[in-house]
């Protein structure tokens, strides 16, 4: 399914997303899941992931903010959408950063996410590899985590995406990267956050690998864009969301993806 | 009282607006209220509330995100709003998702808000009947949702407002319809959380039906203009808050509103 | 240390920032300490911020939203990062208005800041005056909260900063007035704690006092040139993200800073 297509499966379908992300990501990953034509529900409580997530049609989890009840409406949500079907995408933020987060990335990568999405030192680290990341930044480059991401996919049997200046995607299988975006992107807080719900939104009408590459595509033309007239994180924002939303069925351009 | 002469109380009071709202919402509900003319505090703390929700001139409760402590500070600020005969204003978003949803959608109406406000889907499913909601967004018309607002009105005493893209505002003996807006509006998430914490600021400062209407009016005066430029949810949304500010009595325009 | 050196030294070190703040703040605050220059993380895990405050090169807590475990976590988080000689902000928010509030902002001053930001009101409140705030605004003048700063910041061995149409700075033994800014900033919700991330980075790279009026500068002199072209706080705030992040060392205008 090539990326235009799954855009108008998304339109067409508008996929109700579980996404459980951080504080800071709350409000421009719905509204970026919204922009792109799908329906967020942000929703945390123990007492009902459970019966949310197998009603959705993905679940994404993202680790930047965390608490112990957090943990554990992450794992009941995890394990809820496994018994429903229901493709789940895991963003390990910053999980190198402290022993809890470690331990936490770990156990939620065992309950085999569809899909794990992170810049190049969070999957490194996740491999095994000493990277140089800082906080929620990365100090990698996308080059260097690719063996990283492949062994990830072929061991969990997911789809790993590496996010950064060129994105590198594999189930270990096969492979894509994908060029685009710009470089005011790490500057406003939270998109590769937003990237992970948006990743949700439409892993709910494609395939997984198909899914991956066609959000990161979607990503990275609406940035392209949005950066021509943006003066800073600001405006380039505004256009980003201006820009995700006004794209149509025949926009996404082929030539941002390289297959190998 | 005519919406014009809300919104010069409004801002001659500059009310303090006691709101407990979703993540999501946190941000953007507090941008609008501030520009609209009022003073918003989020206050969610069980030690904390039931200080601060008498010397609020209202409260405002969204249970868009759940938690068991936050379900027992929405609970504690509703009771001392009432001692207090402060108004307050609840917001069931998405109530119909789950059942712990539900559940505390039904006891804090029990707690008799002063103003009721939601979408088509929320309102039908809390009068009893089968909405066909997803998530936090509508799968109903405000037409639908009529009867079931005026039954809800009587049976709680209280104002209920359904919105959507003609307004319907009812407390049971006198309704009015609120035309405007914009087809962005829903595609810039916790808007609908953020119109509840509005309904606060007025209900601060006129009586509750009154009230709703002058926040409809200003919401929908505002939304239709910031639509005029817009070219995407990211800019309506930063002309929205432009738009409620610069907005002054007089320019709400009585013609929005069919009182029957 | 004059505002342009430190902020050549905030571009060129981009130093991590450990940013506890409320869920109103979050995600602007991260904007701002992004846009200026700086790498912020939001951690509020008791189970993490002991390990992450030391690894930061300063730590920010803001006590606009609180619960029983943030409060814990905010405590060790300061502990731990005067253990590791991390420099660390101070932002009191609204603390007069409920007893809890009050208790848990005398808690952490205790703890010794190396800064203090607030509003003349909130500084008043905490050198024990009677202050006229509402919430999260200031009801005095910062003029009338000089007294109130330099004796907390005598007493307490800190910097005290108080924000308003002209702000003012103390160590107790030298102080520093700056002008500049716009008076669409208050319309913004959560600026001030925006400001209290900033100073963060600032007080990473630089001594505490100048670290304070370079960040004090730079807030004003972005906010000054975003409101040329603003029409609201809409379009005030996507200016003052932009212009944050272009204005480059040499532009921080030393006429700004009126020191005593």
């Amino acid at each position: 399914m090539i990326p235009n297509a799954a855009l108008e499966a998304l339109r067409a379908q508008a996929p109700l997303v579980h996404c459980i992300t951080n504080y800071v990501a709350m409000n421009i990953a719905a509204n970026v899941t919204l922009a792109a034509g799908a329906s967020p529900a942000m929703i945390h409580a123990p007492e009902e992931v459970a019966d949310f997530a197998p009603i959705a049609g993905a679940l994404t989890i993202n680790i930047g903010t965390l608490s112990t009840q957090w943990v554990d409406s992450m794992k009941a949500a995890a394990v809820a959408a496994n018994s429903a079907n229901v493709p789940w995408v895991l963003d390990p933020v910053a999980h190198f950063a402290t022993p809890y987060r470690a331990k936490v990335a770990k156990d939620l990568l065992a309950l085999q996410p569809t899909i794990l999405r992170g810049n190049a030192s969070e999957i490194i680290a996740l491999a095994g590899g000493a990277g140089s990341g800082k906080g929620a930044d990365s100090g990698d480059s996308v080059n260097d985590a690719q063996s990283a991401a492949e062994g990830l996919a072929e061991r969990h049997g997911c789809v790993v995406a590496v996010s950064g200046p060129v994105d590198f995607i594999t189930d270990g299988a096969r492979s894509a990267s994908v060029t685009g975006g710009s470089d005011l992107m790490p500057k406003v807080t939270a998109l590769g956050c937003s990237l992970t719900a948006l990743l949700g939104a439409y892993a709910a009408v494609a395939p997984s690998l198909e899914a991956t590459v066609a959000a990161f595509v979607h990503f990275a033309e609406a940035g392209e864009r949005a950066a021509t007239d943006a003066t800073g994180p600001g405006s380039f924002s505004v256009a980003f969301l201006d820009t995700l939303h006004t794209l149509k069925p025949g926009d996404l351009a082929d030539t941002r993806v390289s297959w190998r």
